[in-house]
């Protein structure tokens, strides 16, 4: 069964199911530290989600990933391509309303990159504002907390960016590209913080994040060094099992109308 | 010691101590069932940031209240306000700015109403990026998570909205305003849900926000039924605590330059 | 009878005279002289409002103020907010259009500060334009200009800024923040000119704002010396009273529909 | 000596005095009853200008008409070319900055039609605070006050749009276009306000402008029938004279720098 | 038969055949060489589209022209007005809209400046889609490259700006504003170029335009030197023909509905 | 050698030679007749320009193509993804900033869809005057045209869009999702036209583009049924050896500074 959005004719669009939730990947292009590619986002969010509808293709529908984020605290090393986010927000609510436009009434806009989150929040919300459909965000690491704080080795603090988490997964997925040898610890945590927290298995209660370039040497906020591709696998099959869990749970939710109470 | 930012002259601002941290709060106006007033998120982030900024003034400055929030969902309800997202975010960032240009460094936007989160969210980050300063943004009711779940008389839905926590802190706070006898309870949070949530004390893994009259009939979505004042002195004094104690971790954050890799 | 909107339930608000004039208050926060707090036009315009809906509540609603304005030519004075012109009327159009969509026919933009005159003008022409309810804006002292003329103690350019009349209105709702033994005369009106002036009382046929810092040395255009809390209560009285025959007659006007003649 | 920007080269202009006031003439495309033509206010606007220029060519300098202004409140009525607020105002402060650029240090924004005020007002803020310039805005007809009053034949309401003032001039300029047999009376002005008035001699105290065919069967708003064409030199000779009072004003006014109070 | 649109009133243009085709000129102000005024674009476009509804009344309409542009990168040189491009295609777009909700169903977008082009024709497509009305975008040397390529006296590179064409043209309408004792040769073209070129007789496979005074030393791009006003008149007229050509295929095009596919 | 962008970690992104062009090819979603997938765009312009860096690593960098454009005006078809103009230029002018702002001197836009032909020639406009670097924007069919007239089957109007030329290049690199059965011949071109034309190879001397809908029945504009693979390879390969040629050419330039000459 087809699942790429891309091949339909658009004939084939017309008669696709339209209970089907289409799944719009979003990534970035930006520094990783010395020993990844600047594409880890894109790789990761991509591969997620195409296993994903691999697995249930009957439930949904892949559109191809937005290569480029929100990111300009970045800026400062070279190669990162920084999209103003309101740029990117109304970019994605124009794929979104597009299917609405064309039937589709379940959305997920799934996010491979931290400053994407709030953008692609909003970008949920215009949509369902715009169109009435049902659009939800989420960025994978949130969907997998447990098994995040579960098969971790490195500390709190060690799976910010480029860490423990990225890494494992850069080399389960395509480890040519991992220069592992330049990889080094670069944990910032300041555990006497109570509120305040970068890590991807969560912890923060409030939200600061200041210019990357004052925060870290190399681009590095986590320990890649105890990164290695058997853990990369534990880490991208449980992402790829709660996003699963996750199309589930948006197909199940019933669609009620509004009411004007005027 | 004078703490309220608009009682000073432009000549005692020139003086003033730039690391107090200055609070910006933000509400709402909007429907919170028929028990609560319209201006139930400006009353409690209001009250709230008073109390802080009362008890440590020389570590902290306080602005008025942006009283209207995003929250066009809401609108099939009267009464509401609503502000489109990007207006709400200039307009924060115009006040961000501002504070940067006379050379405040650390700013805490300070939410109190749930839809406002992203859009704050990404204005504390465009403010960072146009200025370099530290621009925090909380959602109160993140910040005191562990006492809602330790003081909570409702089960997971019990507040969402206009529910067991802000009919508590209304009761404590201006019990004249509260009309108890027409709240009803209206919990709709599905127990089989692993990802989506609206509860106040966390647990959505992801974010999905239909329109809301599609999930509420009145505009509760909590349990009011259980407020009480005690309790809403237990709940505002949580978070007076856990804010202050915030200001306090962004007072001791090191700030650093950026450096350029280029 | 209620008259503040923000006390209102949302059955209230379904439930009110929509024939009320919606009073929405905009101020600024801003330099006035070494004498007066930042937040003069936020006090003043407030208190006006609150003095007309108290005096005819049943013909009148209140909607708190905003409390940031134009005015980015002030920045060189520490405190100054300036919010964007553009985001500032789209700010107060949201909310025009909100009370619209409730089903509002009357609303009155009350401002406070100078530079937000032609802001609020525009906001509200655009309301008219998407909504098609009748939406007045005001400037307070253009309502009250003979009272001005006949009772002010400074000649012309002596009630510009921070000068006779905001301070002498100061003293009397507020006299604990006013540091009178700071204020000296700044009257830099050219009695040559025709065409430009600031004076608040009018006289003005052309507009030339300058940068603030250019034409005054500590944020006065004025003559605060001459000030005093009489003066300041009979100028105060006659705003409300002229703000309320404003208010009366825009009860008044007759609305008409509009016709197409294509 | 050369006064039209236009016929200059960009050596000439390089060479010019950049003292010499640079008028921007800015008009509309509106019904105007069915007696004059849809160019009224760019005719009067521009025909005016080019006498001020002719006037006092070493002095100023004149850049070609806008064409179109902000005026959807007409649309009901056929021809009208409506720009958006935002839109005009971008494209008037593009102009003004474009000035500023090249040196240029005073300018003046001349309008000639109504609702253009409050856009063009903003514009010349706009300007002066993006580049420090001196930039006027002014409505022809507010410059000359004295006269409407001393000269009129009409009374208040009379020469609101299309009317005495309006007819009179058109007459005088270009009589083969007026058709004054299509003319009639339609006054709609109400002689018990007190702040609201769109008669163009003054007398409003606050802004309420509805959609132009719910006040006006024929798009007129005014008396037509009583104007003359040599009345409609008086008043184009009092527009011209004053006009060049208020050019003379800004070459008069000793330019200032901005001073940093931080 | 009158053909100017400015010259009709409501009823009249109410009357309007609205299958004639209304002509938008749009031009620019900027430097043209030494020899060449600021206002070249805008004369040349502004005759041409006089003299084609001068020779076709009943099938077309004349708006006034735009006379500012799209050509920051000309702006180191002094006299250039520049529009941003998002101002100037909102501009043009909200004249066309305007002219659709009067009836009319075909637009002719005239351009008379070679960067506007790109803006123009978005702004074509923009109308379109919003209005359903035909618009047509040109560049009226584009219509005439034949004549162009024919009667030529310079090379490749001549006639790219204030070359042979446009100083020939202006010799031809007005000479008595050409300084042709300072124009100078400036062909900058290369000959080993495949895809890129600025002449305006064709040729180019790609864009590419850098910073015009990184280009040429003086404004020129082309040789006026062998201009002259006998040649002008055949460019000129070619260019009436060709136009009048391009408005009666306008007015032959049959006009379809819409089918949703859905 | 590296040549996908994507690859390159940050310190090795700083090493780059920045004299190397930058190709970032766009392409869109939408209708290609019932024969062709969505995606007939973005696939012929990725493989084209990843055909082109592979054989000129040395002198080329490739980015991700963005796989959405603007095509609001197909959306009566099931199926498109329309972003609006202004979102997809500001995206791919935050794209090309980032470039320049890391020292890459020389970018090439490269498009794979007509409608996207202004939008990316604007923001390669708008990137040369914010950052100086050389952005040349092109659609590859222009660059082919001698063989695109020379090896054609089918008449004028057989190749605008789903018809010949990209039915025989989706048959040569993807031919598994072409359904050729489903194919049939829809030329719309009017032969007698002499100024509109829709075809790729050329022809149209002014921009005309009417809804889609209103112009074909099945979403073909062309002939598909003259297609063949053998002929698809003959125009991919002259694809890429023109699209080498201008990457050639545009290393060539020789990149001047401005001169400012006020």
């Amino acid at each position: 069964m087809k699942s790429l959005y891309e091949k339909f004719t658009w004939p084939e669009i017309k008669a696709a199911d339209k209970d089907r939730v289409v799944i719009l990947p979003v990534g970035a292009m930006e520094d990783h530290g010395p020993h990844l590619p600047l594409d880890t986002d894109n790789l990761i969010v991509s591969r997620l989600a195409e296993a994903v509808v691999a697995s249930i293709p009957a439930e949904s529908l892949l559109l191809p990933t937005i290569p480029f984020g929100f990111n300009e605290h970045h800026k400062d090393f070279p190669g990162v391509i920084f999209i103003q986010p309101e740029t990117l927000m109304n970019f994605v609510v124009d794929v979104a309303r597009s299917l609405a436009h064309h039937g589709f009434r379940r959305i997920l806009i799934l996010n491979g990159h931290g400053s994407n989150h709030p953008v692609l929040d909003l970008a949920a919300r215009k949509t369902v504002i715009a169109t009435g459909c049902l659009c939800v965000s989420a960025s994978y690491w949130n969907l997998m907390s447990e098994t995040l704080q579960a098969e971790r080795h490195s500390r709190t603090g060690g799976m910010a960016h480029a860490g423990e988490l990225e890494t494992s997964m850069y080399l389960y997925l395509d480890p040519r590209h991992v220069q592992l040898d330049k990889a080094r610890e670069a944990i910032v945590h300041d555990e006497n913080n109570r509120y305040l927290c970068l890590d991807l298995a969560g912890g923060a209660k409030a939200m600061a994040m200041q210019w990357w370039s004052a925060q870290t040497d190399d681009g590095t906020m986590g320990d890649p060094t105890v990164a290695d591709a058997d853990r990369g696998k534990i880490f991208f099959d449980a992402a790829v099992r709660e996003t699963v869990g996750l199309v589930k749970e948006i197909r199940q939710i019933q669609l009620k109308r509004r009411k004007d109470h005027h």
